[in-house]
């Protein structure tokens, strides 16, 4: 979506800040002064019918939890604790009480769970689609938010949890294929149960928000975001934040279990292409020097989180992979949503 | 929108609060702590096509400017002075560049004239209709934010400026008048002129926040809202956070010159239903002692902007107006959109 990018450019260029804005637009959510001790963290995503979601495929409690979980997922970016939230709502003719009732038992389901109070928002008909707009708040230790913006030469890159389930999981109910929320896991190897994993990992979000608050408190991460648009895209936002280029070990990079058991199992997908562009995943990416390797491992551990080292920063700028030895430029392809 | 009010009323049941929330959901801004001096003001507020606005009588520019000075004038209805904002638009693709231009113009125009910066929002495409979605984030002196809760029986109750003159625009609106942005205004008493002063009062808003501030500096108001739904709505808002009644001096109410001019002249409206039950006037309707009248004409005067005393709150609860010495219940009714 270059058009939405360059909206962006364009609203950043024009948008006038002051003292009290330590970061602006450009960032997973901006950083304001809040007191002596801490920063205020805020930030809003969009979740539109037919572009997001379809009600065809997302129980509206799935929809409601995953429109405010993605946008905390931009407060774990920061590394920060998310404490208030708004939800506007939009709503068709067409959506019963009931449905609304199942919305905002899945927004509180994700308020609830993360400790977030919700404390206003907007409600309104819509002519047509159903569009919701959460905001998140959070707070993060003076000096401590992590940007898109610090990413150092040799730093290497990390990524959380494993990619391309996701958008796998949009290509499957795209296909026409639903989430069964009685599926019996046991066969986990099953090809019923990996689609449906990946239609999960899809509908369901679960913002990385205690690992990313440990890289804060401990200063472990130089530059850190969310997969949102795409592991190459995202990549591609740090390195022009950070001014430095980044070459990506395609090997290293963790494809979801899913994804390449479907691909043996035959079906008709590129498992790096989609790890490397598919978005919507909120894993957390970020960068780290070498010397915090031990110490980020051991956070990994500790809160049960995997973390691969999937390349380094270089001084050269622009992205490139390394393949079989080989080194190709990468580029950076955006998430294409529904429409 | 009784829907609508339902919703809310479901959501502010469900909404777990913490120590640092000192007004949540069910006022024009959530209240909270921020340090030790002043407290925080949230708000959003949403304006979406073919329920808020037709792309066809607005021109773009001024869609921006009211999208974010609606919820502003949410931030004055506290008290406050807003600092941040916002911005998130669903786009359908029918809309062009220049559009968007055109948009972004009228957000950055509101936002500078009142000093906020633009921080963050959201972009994305949409199937159809055009959305926005504002939020500000203001700041209040602690405890002298104006909620809709104060009001005290024998509390006279005032408003800013003059009533039913922007849902009489929206009625032009609707019966294919247009705005006429070279509107030559020397002579302000024709029907021509008239009813470009309704189109105007309905389609450009101006918060009224220095004189919301002033209130809130000098501890002035008791009870204050905005007057987006109506009048009797929002007069109803605040009897019942207040737990009180009140009677509306029917001959007091201020209609504006364009509503009775069009009236007169033989346009088949009611003056008074227009003034009492019009939506999206933005002005300020609050409640203050008796002892204050004085102090508040003097603001009233510095700032240029009118008040009127329209009625008194009252210990006995319902809402009522008295007209021709004779009092009648008055039942609020709810702002009805374009859809």
């Amino acid at each position: 979506m270059s058009g939405e990018f360059e909206i962006i450019r364009k609203i950043r260029e024009r948008a006038r800040s002051n003292d009290d804005v330590r970061v602006g637009i450009g960032d997973d959510a901006a950083v304001l002064r809040h007191n002596n001790n801490t920063h205020l963290l805020v930030c809003s995503d969009l979740s539109i019918e037919g572009v997001h979601f379809r009600l065809d495929w997302t129980p509206p409690r799935l929809l409601g939890s995953k429109a405010l979980a993605v946008t905390l997922s931009d407060i774990a970016a920061m590394g920060g604790v998310p404490r208030y939230a708004l939800l506007s709502m939009a709503l068709p003719h067409t959506v019963s009480s009931a449905f609304i009732d199942e919305l905002l038992r899945g927004v509180f389901d994700t308020a609830n769970r993360y400790k977030v109070a919700l404390i206003g928002g907007d409600t309104s008909a819509s002519t047509e689609a159903l569009f919701l707009d959460t905001v998140a708040i959070g707070e993060v230790t003076r000096r401590q938010a992590i940007t898109r913006g610090g990413a150092q030469t040799n730093d290497i890159i990390f990524v959380t949890g494993s990619l391309g389930a996701s958008v796998l999981g949009l290509k499957l109910l795209q296909l026409g294929h639903r989430l069964d929320e009685e599926t019996d896991a046991d066969d986990v190897f099953s090809l019923t149960e990996m689609r449906q994993q990946a239609i999960r990992s899809h509908l369901i979000v679960e913002p990385r928000l205690e690992f990313g608050q440990l890289l804060s408190e401990r200063g472990l991460a130089t530059a850190m975001i969310d997969v949102s648009d795409g592991l190459s895209s995202d990549l591609g936002h740090i390195l022009e934040e950070s001014d430095c280029g980044a070459t990506l070990r395609v090997e290293r990079i963790p494809v979801a279990s899913s994804v390449t058991g479907l691909s043996i199992a035959g079906m008709e997908i590129d498992p790096l292409q989609l790890a490397l562009h598919g978005g919507e995943e909120y894993e957390l990416l970020f960068t780290a020097a070498a010397v915090n390797r031990d110490d980020l491992l051991a956070i990994a551990q500790d809160t049960g989180v995997p973390i691969t080292a999937i390349g380094r920063i270089t001084d050269e700028p622009g992205l490139r992979m390394e393949r079989n030895g080989m080194i190709e430029a990468l580029t950076p392809a955006g998430y294409e949503h529904i429409i």
